[in-house]
């Protein structure tokens, strides 16, 4: 059933975690948002929620009528386990209980009219990953590893996840590529490199770049202040590729039609 | 029920995923064994198990009646879904078939008399957690962090996690904590730094010490040849620290009685 109101519904996703999927979602969700789009961002990442502290937005949500509102922050709607569960207490729950607040999340939360709703996905191919590709349309996934065999390993089998479930796959981004030391402005390959692109092109999916292991990006995230506010050319390349993808998958899939009494 | 034979029962976990719980767990074990110690590392990460990778082991267990075999390599007898599920397939699974799984790595292998039994969970705080803290007796956990605020945050959450339920924590290790530059020396601060320590501090739990983003622990794991393979002074006295906690832990509780028929 698709949600009324947004027009691609993007999901981020990664087999492994750690690998910059949370700061992938939140620069991407901004960039799309600073080039014009409305853009919303759903946190389903319920065990581990960055998005608040790498969004720098600690709010309680307020609903109107039966309608969570989200926050708006940068220009993006942004909602999040971490504004409903603030501070250090986990959530300690089973699957079922995570079914049931994604489809708060997706269902209850009035996002309005959207070009894009971006979901940041938690790590794997567990409970979240199911519920919301059985229940909500997705146009396609961003998979986001980092160049090492271990994140690939974890990436490939993200990738057949989405792929087992017809979700098509928008592309794969190898994030912490390298890092430029800051003192000698030499290359260090810290998790290795080139892996991304040859995974690309073995399992016949997209390259959509490489994206430098930079501190500047974690501490953007830390602080509250993404690198993605100001403009950022390599970045914004792989944003427009995203958004590329997006509208092939979405005429390929055709024009919904909703009939109603 | 304790687990027949297994002195030490401990698991290392994170809030995070990708902060190297996978790489310590490994290092863990093969020190551990390298000291004399009879060891057993059971990978429960059902989604993302990277234990054979980095152990740089590939086979199929086979079954002795009905005691599943587990792989010995490095002088650590190993267990992880990866040998029975190899490949890039991912496991789609709800949360009770988790719970059956893990409840067979622990029961139903044949791990034989151990000194230490290390066990890697998965990130977060999810069913894989609940099930193995409800049903094992741990001697305590091992949680693993980088220094970045994002992963301090979740630490924080993994650490009231093991307190709520009454696991002891055996302490705190800060990893990827700097690395630094192979062409000039230089120290390069990533993921920031002293974050881990400070974090052990304020939540009175013991700072097991500090590892460096360093490139060979990297290609170590990737290639199948630990670091810990080799004496690596940092990482033992991590590892003394650990064998020390889960002493003093097994001290507090006393000795466990059976009464039998």
């Amino acid at each position: 059933m698709p949600i009324t109101g947004v027009r691609n519904l993007i999901a981020v996703g990664s087999g492994k975690g750690g690998v910059g999927k949370t700061t992938v979602s939140v620069n991407l969700a901004i960039t799309l948002a600073r080039l014009g789009n409305k853009v919303g961002l759903m946190d389903a990442d319920v065990y581990g929620p960055n998005v608040p502290l790498m969004m720098g937005v600690r709010a309680t949500p307020h609903a109107i009528g039966e309608r969570i509102q989200p926050i708006e922050k940068y220009g993006v709607k942004v909602m999040s386990m971490g504004f409903l569960n603030p501070g250090d207490k986990p959530l300690v729950w089973r699957g079922p209980m995570l079914h049931s607040v994604i489809q708060q999340f997706l269902r209850g939360v009035d996002w309005g009219e959207l070009d894009y709703l971006i979901i940041d996905l938690p790590p794997g191919t567990g409970d979240v990953q199911l519920t919301l590709i059985q229940t909500a349309p997705l146009t396609g996934a961003v998979v986001v590893t980092t160049p090492s065999d271990v994140s690939l390993e974890d990436a490939r089998k993200a990738i057949h996840m989405f792929q087992q479930v017809r979700v098509p796959i928008l592309g794969l981004v190898e994030n912490m590529s390298y890092l430029q030391c800051p003192h000698c402005n030499e290359r260090i390959d810290v998790f290795s490199h080139g892996g991304g692109r040859k995974t690309a092109e073995m399992m016949n999916v997209y390259f959509l770049g490489e994206l430098p292991l930079d501190p500047a990006v974690r501490i953007g995230g830390d602080s509250g202040q993404p690198i993605g506010l100001k403009p950022a050319p390599d970045f914004e390349a792989i944003v427009r590729q995203v958004e590329r993808r997006a509208a092939e998958e979405s005429v390929k899939k055709g024009p919904t039609v909703q009939i109603e009494d």
